[in-house]
């Protein structure tokens, strides 16, 4: 499937509101359970997100859009939500996180991208040149991805309870 | 983490409402799309879910229960699905769902389940004896493996599209 401009920002639009659905008001319990060592509880998740529509997408659009002669985006920070989300509830990331994606959408809705600028490219500091085109779908997978993260975590904190039933249980194994 | 009932319901509760945020308005792209021949679409796991509400959880749950001499379930149609949602749209599949798990939950809620009740054993076709408490952990762990499900599947349909980024996914590739 190709990316669609209309069909991208109708996913970005919605993950805010599935997070919310999906964790708001859930005991700790679930909400800050993780897979094990290194890895991420809906929580961190949360925090992850956050970052994510603070320092990257937006920014390195706009890097693309702007067409200067460095395009080279700057690195993204995975750690980031570690010392950023300290103090603050689920609900404060849940509420945070819905209002940057509003004011990120804004942006992006106001930009009217054509199909020659979703041609651009910028600098992956990794991959090297990159379409703007790219990076939007990139944000939607990345949002796709971290739900489905989210829910496997949940499911993981049951992969005792559920007893024999985990051998038709492929999420408790991914 | 051990099954717990209220925590359990909890997560229960949501995922009609994660489900319907995630996918209500979606073009057909996004909800008709799979992982390949003989994999699930979002519609798809949508009627899955609910023939599960129709058939399995609260019917199983109402075997043990009863404590009668035949303890045994009735298997599972894990493609009941292809037959009982034709005809059917994607939004008259999350209200059908929304409204049997409601019905669902207010079975479970008026049981007032003891953890005497959650210990007593019915017999799994293929697994033989399983307890109630697994039963319903397997109902929550069930659901949220779906959800992911969902997410993965629809992040997958931008495979392609991330380009170079596809790198850094690991759902793409799940």
């Amino acid at each position: 499937m190709e990316f669609d401009l209309a069909a991208g920002v109708a996913v970005l639009e919605r993950t805010p509101h599935a997070l919310r659905a999906l964790l708001a008001g859930l005991p700790p319990t679930w909400t800050e359970a993780n897979e094990g060592p290194e890895t991420w509880s809906p929580y961190d998740i949360m925090g992850h997100l956050i970052h994510g529509e603070r320092t990257d997408w937006v920014g390195r659009a706009r890097i693309i859009l702007a067409q200067g002669t460095d395009r080279r985006f700057t690195p993204f920070d995975r750690f980031a939500q570690f010392r950023e989300s300290q103090g603050k509830s689920l609900a404060d990331l849940l509420d945070e996180f819905a209002r940057l994606r509003a004011e990120n959408l804004e942006t992006l809705n106001g930009w009217g991208l054509t199909d020659a600028q979703l041609a651009l490219e910028g600098e992956h500091p990794a991959f090297g040149p990159v379409t703007l085109r790219q990076l939007l779908a990139t944000w939607v997978a990345h949002d796709l991805g971290h739900v489905a993260q989210t829910a496997r975590v949940m499911a993981k904190q049951y992969r005792d309870a559920v007893g024999p039933w985990r051998a038709y249980l492929p999420v408790m194994d991914r």
